[in-house]
């Protein structure tokens, strides 16, 4: 049978063992995926106070606030959580590309083969 | 720099120290975040095989095809990778609910305060 943590209304995060959640990040306006990223309860914290998007960088060991540098925030509209609370969705209004190559999402290019295809 | 993992065309997955990579599943049709899970190296040779998705479960350290037991499969319509590709978007089919609580996605509750509150 499903839990609580399933079913019920309480706000419970299943962190891993790294202290982490799952972040998914869509646009407000398309729907269309911009990126994944990973959230400690300080980043999370720090997301529902300002309203705009942190995250934990597992590659520099630090928190981080998406377009800190950039200015290419993510202004954060709504936020889910999924059944067993180990991943978050973010629905947000991005101030400009999401991805550090200039893409507006990570997610550009498509599997074909053994290859990948730009699809935007 | 970006290096070519980033924006070359070479189809180059950069698992984790566990051997998996996020898999992000959306609706084909509506656009809705539907689930997010993991796949190792044999679960995305599977589901671009059979077109079907296929995940690793954590939980129970084993390969599952998505609705194996309920028949609610996610067809996959395209994969697309991300920037340092570590996570993949599924854009699915699915065949019923995503969820194993019953709801269409796995998402099915906002965070408000120290409380969820459904939304779908």
């Amino acid at each position: 049978m499903p839990d609580s943590r399933d079913t019920g209304l309480a706000l419970d995060p299943k962190y891993d063992a790294a202290g982490l959640l799952t972040a998914v990040c869509t646009d407000a306006a398309t729907g269309e995926l911009l990126m994944v990223a990973h959230m400690n309860e300080d980043a999370l914290r720090l997301t529902r106070e300002t309203g705009e998007a942190h995250f934990w960088s597992r590659s520099r060991g630090r928190l981080w606030k998406k377009g800190e540098t950039t200015g290419n925030v993510l202004c954060v509209r709504d936020i889910r959580i999924d059944c067993d609370q180990d991943a978050l969705w973010l629905i947000v209004e991005p101030q400009g590309p999401a991805c550090h190559t200039g893409a507006r999402s990570c997610f550009y290019r498509r599997i074909e083969g053994n290859s990948l295809a730009r699809v935007a």
